[in-house]
């Protein structure tokens, strides 16, 4: 059965952003540092149609994140463009062709007629909340899983929901001191481990929520 | 060179003990959860003078933390007794004969006799701080490790005093939701993932502390 997921980057101390988190700037002061071990990766640069990155254990597990998506669901803070009524000149932070590659239902107030991308991206916006949104995605994605992209307000809400069927944290090696704490207010859901893969820069490590 | 460790349980919500702690329960409700991976192992029972217990990864990890301590210190929540002037008939949880056979620096505000037990454990009351409580353990030590025995409370001071070298951390598949946060107000110290082992019920991540 396609499952519900979220894979997201933690800090050591808790937090998926840093503080100070600004429309310009949504993972905070120091928040990029919790997806450095990403961007080296060979999946991260085919995955944006780009030659180059590295083969590594890294790279095996973000390509396992990206594989098997028939939609996602995105928070508004991540998609961007400010919180409130939409400037419909902005049209994400990913370019005319995003790596989505997929419809991406966006959590929003404020309505707006969805925006198809190159590539087979769409973002949908949904204005009715996250059991809409997952409705929706479920039906789009039909066999396939439904992958929550962010930010971390988005995958608390769908924990306290008990909506999520697997939550794989990338663990970094880093202390932020401050900022968006991943899993404050989600209840206590129980959790079992069912996968730990490390580089010598990060722990992957997923969970499958149990209901 | 001799290093200063300390190994502890977290919850992957970042919390060392669960909410409530009190002098008769100082790991607060549910914070025994944090420590059940240990309490079936072959080193655990060894450790105890027991038999019986699984060889396992989990085994291996608390052997390793067990070898090559020539002193230990710990926070007087964890040596038990209230937090007052001293009921000398306290002797600590752990028996007649603890499995520390080594000196313990337990630091406290309030002086008390050296407490010699059977096995080569004696408790050692410093009340004037933890570079003395450390000057001391290092003393005794000579060319071996220094390890926290915690609580979390002596983990967070000695990182916030830049006087650790190594925290390994046995993270739980769990959520409290509440309690002693493990990393909360240590400054942001940089780490180093040095070693990721896990069994299917904790992930076990040693940090080095990057002076």
């Amino acid at each position: 059965m396609p499952a519900v997921t979220a894979h997201i980057g933690m800090s050591l101390d808790g937090f998926a952003a840093g503080p100070n988190q600004s429309p310009e700037n949504p993972v905070g002061v120091g928040g990029m540092r919790l997806h450095q071990w990403l961007l080296s990766t060979r999946a991260w640069h085919e995955h944006w149609g780009r030659e180059g990155g590295a083969e590594s254990v890294d790279s095996e597990v973000l390509a396992e994140t990206l594989h098997g998506v028939g939609a996602y669901i995105m928070g508004r803070k991540m998609f961007g463009g400010g919180d409130g009524p939409w400037d419909t000149s902005w049209r994400g932070w990913w370019g005319d062709e995003p790596a989505f590659h997929a419809p991406v239902f966006v959590l929003t107030h404020h309505p707006r007629e969805p925006l198809v991308m190159k590539g087979g991206t769409t973002f949908i916006f949904v204005t009715d909340g996250i059991e809409s949104a997952l409705d929706q995605a479920r039906e789009t994605a039909a066999d396939q899983d439904v992958s929550l992209t962010g930010g971390a307000n988005l995958v608390r809400q769908f924990l306290a929901a008990e909506l999520l069927d697997e939550l794989y944290i990338h663990l970094s090696p880093i202390l932020l001191g401050s900022g968006e704490r991943l899993l404050d207010d989600v209840g206590t859901p129980t959790l079992e481990q069912i996968k730990v893969v490390a580089s010598d820069k990060v722990t992957h490590i997923k969970y499958r929520v149990v209901r």
